[in-house]
């Protein structure tokens, strides 16, 4: 028995919870899934069981579905490296920067390190909402004539992070749109506050989700005339993952739409700078946006910052809740009981980052990744395939009509040890989609873009 | 009209809210307070008033009270500083280290910012429970022969943060307790996560927290056979802010009162390497703590990295849910969908740290801080207080019979320009006492006591 037990409950563990380390009695107080094994235990229970304290597991917990889609990834990676020791395997899948960090901004941060070793430049908690200069440096270059100013800019250690920081704000009391397919954080974040109902695996929805369906047939702008009101709308343009950015006219819309319906607009923007065309950059570009919008966005995909983790929110002291309490003034309560300030090192990095050698590096950077995305988008296109994304974003959105997003996944892992990530885990409507992320070394993407051209040809 | 609800408006905002910049119309939209100018408002509409949304400001940030302490504090001694330009403020208030990081540590942090301007020793985004030589140096430094491993390890950007991220793991449907008084992040993360219900301003507590009153009477430790039932327990050993370490007895008894009660205890260790007595340094050297607790703690006041922003948690495998399901694996999902990791920079740094040049520097920098807090005690002695804490934590505890803390505070910070924390900001028990933070350099310690003198001789 203890054998049968053992067994279902290493199957319904996940890889990080080392379950060898767990002695027999704690083992066996997991309760297995439904099972042969599990009914034997609740007629016959073992004659030591391991404490379980009397603390609920969180209900909103249990709504999730698997795991949160880019671990995922990654422990399917490490599975096919671990099947296949020899392969060359690489990487396109979650969308992690891989090119070295410009020394002008890599320099300033050794500097301030070093500087930490000093009487005169050391310095300990600094304010919650980021240091004066940078938030400063961020309005001037992002926002200039935007009508945004130093105190609107609250410096974070990521947009993902201030995305759950907003959802925390919001509570569990408000309904939300986002785009579908988009960035799984949107989602996820809202079933852990408890905004969503249980997940509909008929239809791959969540309730309580307005999913608002983005595919070629629409250009990947939702039909905004059949979206249900919400409080809060979450909008990533570019898109991550279709890699469509909204037009002017597009964010008119959107905005007035909010508007109309007094939602709040949550508008990631963490893509911005890859946009070629004359789409806009912020959402404060839009007449009107300072009164319904919040912008969150990152250095992450401008300076390779994935790791340094340095990002910022924006939001305007005009956007307030019905009662007219300013959305801004309880996000700076949030900042400062929930978050300590990023790391003071990251921020020297970010400041260096707006210098005007900094904004070049930035610049280089980009347009090497936009470089790697025109021979992606080129191979798929060679191949036939009928290619999105791409010319405003660092991600190619690759159709495969009628098949399942995880088999093609699958396949070009098994055939290609290419890494891609399945559009179905951004949402339903990713169903049939593969996204192929153009961060890479130039030679593995051109390896890459060979083996696919080897697999599709 | 317009200029007394500009007056009325102004008056109900906080300082970084900048109102100035707000255009009429703007101001305008937000309600005033109940007052004569708003009766007036609501019988003779303005023109032309502010767009609000029709968003509902989440109930439990209006449950908050004033503003999160600290900021509190820092506003007040910046207002002390415009009103006397000339006065040289010393501030012992918030807990803020001063003194340089070891340059074996910061030379790690500028080392690894160079190498990621290299191909090499570039890295992007990182596991987001932290880097596994950093997991495994903290369980081997932290935790030798105490039965945590690497991966019970989740490395964080502060325990502050790590707070808050257990809240929302736990959600809203679990009651707590506290140590009254203690670190307000516990109680403040426990409104916004909608855990309690209202402040009732007559005893200082909000409903729905059982406030652990820790005084000189029952020596800081409380007496649990009168604490109802929650299912989460935050205590802060050695506390924050009675300096107050609980010995191995006291935290048998608190394992034990968990444990019949079914609890979980989250235990903050953050000032652990302060202890000089034979107190535990973790609570997992307490049998079975493993069953029922969780413990977060921080680099911050170990290495002065309260800039550098670096924590972790620790989560045992045998922590289950009453459902069986283990705490650590829900605590992994909320690690992976609302934070990214700590920054690699500052995970460099904390390996450094680790390393035996590391373990003694820091040695050296909290024994600087141990003189500086005897040199506070003697002082608040000689002048005939009753002085708590200080033997085990950087914390000096000051009793100031049937005053105000808040009074105290005003009175020290006229009188003395510097900066201390007034005891009721920790909770009503800490009602009549003030904090002074050992954190300081030497020659601001021994000025600040010789100003004391001058004030209570």
């Amino acid at each position: 028995m203890a054998m049968q037990m053992s067994v279902s409950i290493s199957s319904s563990s996940s890889a990080f919870l080392n379950q060898s380390s767990l002695t027999f009695s704690e083992r066996v107080g997991v309760p297995p899934k439904a099972s042969g094994a599990c009914k034997c235990v609740a007629t016959e229970p073992a004659e030591k069981t391991a404490f379980t304290t009397k603390v609920s597991r969180n209900a909103n917990m249990g709504k999730l579905q698997a795991g949160y889609l880019f671990p995922e990834i990654a422990r399917k990676r490490n599975a096919h490296m671990l099947k296949y020791p020899d392969a060359k395997v690489i990487s396109l899948g979650i969308g992690d920067t891989t090119e070295p960090i410009p020394e002008v901004i890599t320099s300033a941060m050794a500097n301030r390190s070093y500087a930490l070793s000093t009487l005169e430049g050391y310095s300990g908690y600094g304010a919650e909402q980021g240091e004066k200069a940078l938030r400063t440096a961020i309005a001037a270059t992002f926002y200039a004539d935007l009508g945004i100013e130093e105190d609107d800019v609250f410096v974070s250690d990521g947009a993902k992070c201030d995305i759950s920081r907003l959802q925390v704000l919001f509570g569990s009391d408000v309904s939300m749109a986002c785009q579908d397919p988009s960035y799984p954080a949107y989602v996820d974040s809202s079933v852990i506050m408890g905004q969503t109902g249980q997940f509909s695996s008929d239809v791959g929805k969540y309730q309580n989700i307005e999913y608002m369906r983005c595919s070629p047939e629409n250009g990947f702008f939702p039909d905004l005339s059949s979206v249900a009101r919400t409080d809060v709308i979450f909008f990533c343009s570019p898109n991550n993952p279709t890699g469509a950015s909204a037009s002017r006219d597009q964010l008119k819309q959107l905005v007035q739409f909010a508007k109309d319906n007094g939602s709040i607009l949550v508008y990631d923007s963490a893509y911005a700078k890859y946009i070629t065309d004359d789409s806009p950059k912020s959402i404060f570009e839009i007449p009107g946006a300072h009164e319904v919008a919040i912008e969150t966005t990152s250095f992450s995909k401008y300076a390779g910052f994935t790791g340094v983790r340095l990002g910022w929110t924006v939001i305007p002291k005009q956007l307030l809740f019905s009662d007219g309490f300013p959305v801004a003034k309880d996000f700076n309560r949030i900042v400062c009981t929930c978050f300590n300030g990023a790391s003071n090192i990251s921020q020297a990095g970010g400041l260096a980052c707006l210098s005007p050698e900094g904004l070049k590096a930035m610049g280089d950077v980009i347009g090497f990744y936009k470089e790697n995305t025109n021979i992606i988008v080129d191979t798929f296109n060679s191949l036939g395939f009928k290619v999105y994304g791409g010319k405003n974003a660092p991600y190619v959105w690759v159709h495969f009509p009628g098949r399942s997003s995880w088999d093609v996944f699958a396949e070009i892992l098994e055939k290609t040890h290419v890494v891609t990530t399945p559009g179905s885990g951004f949402g339903p409507g990713g169903e049939g989609f593969v996204r192929v992320s153009a961060f890479g070394h130039r030679e593995n993407i051109i390896e890459a873009c060979r083996r696919f051209k080897e697999l599709y040809n």
